[in-house]
């Protein structure tokens, strides 16, 4: 027996993980985090009412959802002012990342993205075997001039741009966006990933012309809504390629607690308010504790914070170890320089209290292995 | 503009939904439907225990899902004694079915399945490119040993057979599935459906060889369990075949409450066995409200009873339209002679007297129309 014939390109990828889960840590260290401030959740949760709504559809779960995602739809064409056509609700940008990236990437195709941006981005783009082309960034900011370049230079059919980004927390203003949609190579398409931009400040997020070809932008119920465990985002964009996710997607793939939950989450305007100010306030004592220690908090328009640890990888690498062994979840990058950093998402007092005791012992144990 | 590049499969697919959904009737019918018993949903409910358990994930779903689906594999793991390797959890069948297909299914290899089973599962390979070789029905049973000649014959990458089947509720014996395993052609994988097998009789499921690189076998939480809307399922196979699916899937992709909800399902072996009797009845019952008719039930090891209806497609579909009509959410087989059937999912009592009383006028409607 031969076993199954895999296509050459499946045969050729590696069976990997893009992120390893806190779960998967605390199974091996046999312990679970005292404090989760590694993935960008949000510790201080979502709506009451969306987690009200949720519990309703739990009883109501023996039917399948609605494929067509229709009321998420409709709650989303209010609150964004859009038209229903223009807006594609899927698993997760994970999911909705994936199922563009088959749409338009073959084997050879050409990607352009950050060095050191969304590593489940380049896992898609891998999958379908596209040729990635990585700029690096500018300082602690991603490059929209270079990233255009390069899009020109190679070709590229996709140009992927957080804002604000992912890992550092930085942004960019919309007109510096606009800029960057008006200059798309002709035949390429800029993604456009807003998962943190209710975090940012007014003035991030450029006007929405749904009649614009050039790019597509995701957005999703995991962050300021507090939802990532429910698995709901959404993109926006032309007509006719958000009806071209009905070619490949899953049509039966978000479940229906999400979307309940997702309608209702849309509604409590207050409770989103609450979060924003609560995340304000914890970003500038993530701040206030990184400069207690002499580290830099990179400034952020997300729900995390970049602390530069000042000294090389190695020395960020060994501060995490550190605080991850004392029951602190935190994430760094991946690509120098800004592997210099750790990554501490925002949560509730006690979690970062937790995060501000270990520190201090983290970075002097890092001190001594330097 | 010429908007984004789309790879050529892609722009020759059509924007396609593999079913309409019931919500997608009731909006255009601006009415809700009475009775749903179209979708093989188990009206019967899940374990009031799941249902808690998702509850309580609700309150945690700020939390990302773990990616690795490690409660569950463990859970199904102790459940089915078979080894964690040897499973794969996915966002439905459905999903799971993608990702599969994307893993073999290259434009221009074949695949071999029924003339009239599962629309989804085509859905996905010709979303790949791949050619579907159709074997009929056998009577109103789908024909093992024709899909095996055909596959030799086509030198086919996959064959699809459920086991009890969907649409007509059929079943064979693990006998005639061992034997069809046996004769799967060099190079060939089986995809054995067993969406239904827990309302099929003891010696339906052939005993689970996880060293067989010749089957992969799927099962959901959707029926049985009665988590339609959560989205979870699982496969059953090889372990290499297992891990290739961390190669392309969405890591991701399985919500949190529906990961909670199918670890405390597993556990209420009590309700699965109320679910079973009470299907069982429901079957019964099905079956004498067609006879009243002069109409003959298909016997069925599924959630749901075919009733022959007694004329040609033209007639059933005519009975359907009129039971959809007075509010009785039903569906039929697509393909020809099945089609002569309608498809009704059994539910609480309450639904199927509904369905009882709309079926004399709409054969009435339906003869009168003929």
């Amino acid at each position: 027996m031969s076993g199954p014939r895999y296509t050459p390109l499946v045969a050729s990828l590696p069976s990997t993980v893009p992120f390893v889960g806190p779960e998967t840590q605390e199974r091996a260290r046999q312990a679970p985090f005292t404090a989760r401030l590694g993935a960008n959740e949000n510790g201080f949760g979502p709506s009451p009412r969306a987690v009200g709504a949720m519990k309703r559809a739990a009883n109501e779960v023996w039917k399948y959802c609605d494929p067509e995602n229709h009321d998420v739809k409709v709650a989303l064409s209010d609150h964004l002012d859009v038209p229903v056509e223009n807006i594609v609700v899927g698993e997760g940008i994970d999911g909705l990342l994936g199922y563009l990236v088959r749409m338009l990437i073959e084997p050879g195709d050409r990607i352009v993205t950050s060095d050191g941006a969304y590593p489940t981005f380049n896992y898609h783009v891998e999958g379908f075997g596209g040729d990635l082309v990585k700029v690096p960034y500018a300082g602690d900011w991603e490059d929209p001039v270079g990233l255009i370049e390069a899009a020109a230079d190679c070709d590229a059919k996709l140009i992927y741009l957080a804002n604000p980004d992912n890992p550092m927390g930085t942004w960019h203003p919309a007109s510096v966006i606009e800029a960057m949609i008006a200059a798309v190579p002709e035949g390429a398409l800029l993604i456009l990933d807003e998962a943190y931009i209710e975090f940012a400040p007014e003035g991030t997020a450029p006007n929405i012309d749904i009649m614009d070809e050039r790019v597509i932008r995701f957005r999703t119920f995991s962050k300021a809504y507090g939802m990532a465990g429910a698995r709901i985002g959404y993109g926006i964009g032309a007509a006719g390629l958000m009806d071209a996710f009905n070619k490949v997607r899953n049509h039966f793939g978000v479940n229906r607690i999400a979307q309940a939950g997702a309608v209702e989450a849309l509604t409590d305007a207050r409770h989103l308010e609450q979060i924003l100010s609560d995340v304000d306030s914890c970003r500038q004592r993530i701040a206030e504790i990184a400069l207690e220690h002499g580290l830099a908090a990179i400034p952020s328009a997300t729900n995390f914070v970049a602390v530069d640890c000042g000294r090389d990888a190695g020395f960020a690498r060994a501060v995490l170890a550190n605080l991850v062994a004392s029951g602190v979840f935190v994430r760094m990058p991946f690509v120098a320089p800004q592997d210099r950093c750790i990554r501490i998402s925002c949560g509730p007092e006690e979690d970062i209290d937790l995060f501000a005791a270990a520190l201090p012992g983290a970075l002097a144990a890092a001190a001594q292995s330097d």
